[in-house]
């Protein structure tokens, strides 16, 4: 019987891996990984550089966190420029500053670790191992800081892959694979999908839409996706929006919608933080959904606010608290009182306005607003339309923002002019409704009460709306 | 009837592009062009990214030679890194060399073109413009080589893009679309095929086999392609393997093959200069085949010799010929001769030790053999096994080889150390009956009249075989 | 806007078929079905066949139970052969049989039903539609005994229809859409399928498969599925095959298999019933097997015993019962008996004798073995190989059969000449373990104490084994 | 290495019919299909039938032309229902008509052969073989007129196969596979396609299209297909809709279309004859269109009339020859008349007007009008919109109707009463304009000259038109 010649090629290789590992004393970590990543990039790569890239990955998903560590630092200490090319490169631009000495400085300053990630996507199914490298890494720099630059060099690379270009925009439905599906179920971060009854009820009806980004080489990996609405109006309440009461007729036979509601977006792929995909989403799924479905006119979200309870802790002003501050606060720190929220319209008058001034006047150290998800939108060139008093009565949506929830409109004669203003000027674009309850809360009592604090801005969270 | 608000979105972007090129009194070359790609990397291409794109990519496939010039000029002058900073971080670098300093440098250093193709290659089908975009300055640059730097910032982005883990090898056979059919009888470099009918039976008798490599976003072009034929044994002449006059039962009921012969490999991407897939190619494939036929036990090619009469030309010592150099060079004047070449077996005896001596001994300036398909296939680890006479009677054979044609055998105990042996020290393996050529040839006479002259070596010519 | 003209066409149609439903005073059933069925059959059908097609399928999907009996009715009255022709053409076959009375007797019998069944199929979707009227008709057929002749010729047309020939083998796996296995949780008739995870546990191990067969114009319903285990030897046991904690080891890199074991096998279609597909499934499942698994030498059944418990309470002679009957069929009243099975001991010896008389001896009044699922694997070619005793503790199992599960074996030289002695001699083929059981039995008094009853056999009762 | 126990099973029975096919003295038909056939009906075909009609395939496919007649006498004489049987049940249902009586009558009158094709259809690839062999069997039926009853119940077993329910409307375009487009080119029968860039030019350009019915089992074969101009107005010459010499801008750049002309319809497989797909094909093909370029509001054909030259001759009354009649018949027979058609203005006021009377007053002897093209479309309730003079100076064209073309047009609201009125009373639908010449012509003296012949009507040519 014949055995492909190059299955023994590959037999070859991994033999040799192996015999690395057993020779070195300390398993893996002891060189198995350096050896083979040095022979990547030798010669030797160049001949079967697809059996030798197989085989790192195989070793280092067997690999403990202490020897991926170490493999990191190798790709750090080791893969590096060439610090006297680069001294050397650097003198000569610095004599004269041509074409020639251009190039010779940044051919000296590539990082050899990104032939190295070149050369390991080689095998079969590397690409999505790369990805979950960089999750790994990532998750390792907290008690490995030095190792920024390797991921610098990962996100480089892994951001010129994942072009926008090479995404695919696919639908998902109940007709998607279980693979990709469990993975929905898993990777949504907004609202919780509670098993495979849950996600139906969010894919099946006529009047519900989920769509996702696929890069072709991770074939059931959703990068991102949206979940949609379609409604005959601007919602307010997620709880209403995903009730598993709806009337059978309304999902089967929705009548026309004019309102595409966007209620989560989940990023799934931890390996690519930092790669942004929410906005080209938001804008195609849009446009597709226009063709499809002509009664279409209005593009908004339903989104979180997930910071407010903690500004508002931050920024509570002990010194000067209002008449009936105390008594208020005191009433959220029940957590049923949602649930008879409308005892409660105090809480509305005195919250509502305190949200106004979360979303248009706080800021962040850099300048930007303390809420992530308005950033996210706004930077988008989307308004903020309205703010929903009691939108998630969740746990956890009471938790993060006292119940409310806000939408944001995407509109599109305004969009490019939103962004840049929101981007050269800070402007931050709200609708008048929004703009009034500021207004009113600058004259009401409360807000004089507010600390001034800089709330911090962590640059690489994810936008998950 | 709803026009989509995002359709809306384009066309207004198209406006302004149409508005640009008829402000301009030159134009598109007149600025059109620039003011978008000036547009794309600013704000706006945050906001409307994927609009400007295609619209850059719509004005420039109108465009002229001279405003694609002009185009990539611009790119050169604006767009490129900015001086004063790389100065500045090539200072700080050589005052201490630190991670940090380091980072800042490579910052300085990259091109914002780079940043630029990235965010055109969101327009839907931007990918190929952009190979195609590419393909242009590879024509331009003999007239205006200054754009050397443009051409390195796309070769580097696109060698990126099509790295070999993203390409999918599929078979193209008679069920393959005629889109793609088209493209293989355009793009054959190496025998030309004839219309449908040369084609068909290329691809759809059951001992012939076609692959191509693919990339996802250029859906219906390959990249790179094999033509494989499944014989007996290792054949010497292209005419014979080609043959219309091949036995029906042949065609259909072949023997179990043992040889697969890869005798064509053509690259079909211009703009894909210096990206190369036919190592890949080939080892794929040959893996492939081993597990669909068992009975394969020989990786071969059938390859011309495409410079050996300019070599012969170029080292013929008129001052010492030999006794029956003359006349014999005068036969190959008459292109018949091959026509009834048995009557000539002088030839025979001549040619065949010189072209050993060309395989074998001739070499570039770089010191690599002058056969261009002897570097490559050399260089992939494969072994020079056989020398055909009258391997290739075509006219183009006749002129370019005095229609020599070469086995290169894929031995897989051997290919990486043939490699290695080959990077390192330039060894040409071949195998003992070549090197038996040789030595007679060492013996005769007719050897020692060849001029000592260093063949060039174009770096830049693609392989096709 | 544009309407189609040919949606209008449709529309006017359907609007048609409302303004009859609307006439009739009494719903539906009062005519609407049958005005449009004789339109199908006119010459309107020919001009508006898939409009009216489409309608007679919309209107009858929200017919009530009543009218959908009166709509069979009027195909077994109205849309029945003409009786004076079939007379004439049966008196002139009697006078002369030719090809040609011939002919026209076969022309005159031909039921008008089976061309408005072929005509009512034009419309998209009808023919999963027409398979879910036939399963309406046989649940409705107890209460209208009458309508058998409709139902012979829907299953004659389904039968033409759903032809082994047209079906499509696939495999069902996780990446499979959640719309088909959502089908397989809810078709599984032998081992109930508990949930998604379980689900998993049957679909995705490396140890596992499941193939079904699906037809083109049904496109995510299964009609037969098939759930195998590969194993290292023959199972007895479902539980221990089923269990959810299999070592991982034993599930990601399971040995090489030697034996496939078919352990459920489900119809799922109602209104398919008496068109079987069991045997051809078995031997395409077992064919592909053995091209992707070259290992697999056995091919056998682990299957129920589902008529087992119910034969041994009617032949139960109470006149001369033996010395132990009483006290072992007290025990196996004890639904919890078989969780401390090993204390009873004598069960096993009891009751694995009377099993091989229950398979190998008992009749029904058709001479035919009373055990359906042994009918249906004898029927294909197939031996007893094992009795197992505790082979299914699950509460079904106890309840049907008191435990026992049985293997067929599958061994092709002997496939042929089984099915013939068993078809034509009612051969039942055992292994020689199992026929032994039965001369033990045979020599022990519990044997002599059987009733002899004639076991019912329900002839349209699908093996669901 | 394993040997599929299922392949074994193939190999012993194809070894078999090898036996069988040496053991007889005359070759194939001596017996091996016929003992094959009779197998496959027998207790061995339920058990090994998917074997045993894949070997009566193969050997059906190398039998000559003599063994295939004696295999379908076989098919005719053996495979034929019992006549004891039915003549019984005949009588039976003549003393007494009842439900069973009738069913089993039914039963008694049907063809064994019917059995026999079904399950001949098990074999891997047999509905292809089967309509091939139907088309064998039309090809011998005028030499073997008996085995009219065969082809009888195969066309009533293709006919439920090849149910519209079960076709798939596909566009056939420059992407579809060679080996589809190249049965284009050889089933194209009204319009001759010059080769692959001719084929091209009907397929690529915006303004083409082409669609096609396909069975799911007969993957790359079209079983119909039509060609498609999109245009703005109805045209009337067919050298001008395939004119190679179309401007570029038209081609790639339409405006945007009003009509969809129809200018060819072509059947593929002859084994398919008299099973209609044409009246399904043009109106769903008109619907899809509908859909995706709302501008169309004309469905139109360009049609042949392929009669009309041969009526003129039948029906020239040599002994009331009008005053110009012969020398305009002369003008006729010199074939380059259309070439300066210009000059003889005096043939269009002479043949139009007789082409009027040809398509509305000619008739078959069964009462339908002579011309087979006409008979398609106004059975599919079209109307006869206009003559065209000069439609086609084809040298097919000019020979069968002196160059005529004619449109029918579908105009949605009259499509159903069309077709009505056409059945039910032969009403032939057409324009005011194309009527209004037939008043001319009844005034004109050219038309008291005709005679009265009856045309013959050949009910199985297919409409090719």
């Amino acid at each position: 019987m014949n055995v492909s010649f190059f299955q023994e090629l590959l037999n070859s290789i991994a033999e040799r891996g192996r015999l690395l590992l057993e020779r070195s004393p300390d398993g893996v970590g002891g060189g198995a990984l350096q050896e083979l990543a040095s022979a990547l990039l030798s010669g030797r790569g160049e001949a079967s550089g697809v059996a030798l890239a197989g085989e790192i990955l195989s070793v280092y998903r067997r690999a403990e966190d202490s020897e991926k560590i170490e493999f990191f630092r190798y790709l750090l200490d080791e893969l590096r420029p060439d610090q006297d090319k680069i001294a050397a490169a650097a003198q000569a631009y610095l004599v004269v500053a041509t074409s020639k000495t251009l190039t010779e400085l940044e051919t000296a300053v590539v990082s050899p670790r990104q032939e190295f990630f070149r050369r390991l996507n080689l095998a079969p199914g590397a690409t999505g191992c790369i990805v979950a490298m960089r999750a790994d890494l990532i998750a390792l720099l907290p008690q490995a800081p030095e190792l920024a630059p390797v991921d610098a060099d990962l996100m480089h690379l892994l951001g010129s892959w994942f072009n926008r270009g090479f995404l695919v925009l696919r639908r998902i439905d109940w007709s998607t694979s279980a693979s990709t599906l469990e993975k929905i179920i898993e990777y949504e971060a907004v609202h919780e999908i509670r098993g495979w009854e849950d996600l139906r009820r969010r894919l099946d009806p006529a009047d519900r839409r989920c769509f996702g980004f696929f890069h072709p080489s991770l074939v059931d990996e959703p990068l991102i996706f949206v979940e949609v609405a379609l409604t005959s109006e601007i919602p307010g309440s997620i709880q209403e929006l995903l009730t598993a009461e709806r009337e059978t007729e309304a999902v089967t036979n929705p009548e026309t919608p004019t309102t595409a509601v966007f209620y989560s977006i989940s990023n799934c792929q931890k390996g690519l933080q930092g790669i942004s995909f929410g906005n080209f989403l938001i804008k195609q799924v849009a446009e597709d959904l226009a063709k499809e479905i002509p009664s279409l006119k209005t593009y908004v979200t339903l989104s979180p606010a997930p910071r407010f309870a903690a500004w508002l802790v931050r920024t509570t002003n002990e010194d000067a608290p209002g008449p009936d501050d105390a008594e208020t606060l005191t009433l959220l720190e029940d957590p049923s009182w949602a649930a008879h929220a409308q005892q409660h319209e105090s809480l509305n008058q005195f919250l509502i306005p305190l949200a106004a001034e979360y979303f248009l006047k706080a800021k962040t150290s850099y300048g930007k607003p303390v809420d992530p998800v308005a950033r996210f939108h706004l930077g988008n060139g989307a308004r903020l339309e309205r703010i929903n008093w009691l939108g998630d009565k969740s746990a956890k949506g009471l938790r993060q923002s006292h119940g409310i929830m806000v939408n944001y409109l995407y509109d599109l004669k305004d969009i490019e002019s939103n962004h840049e203003a929101y981007i050269n000027e800070g402007v931050i674009t709200a609708s008048k409704s929004v703009r009034s309850l500021l207004k009113s809360a600058d004259k009401s009592k409360n807000n004089k009460k507010r600390k001034e604090v800089e709330m911090p801005e962590n640059a690489t969270v994810e936008v998950n709306e």
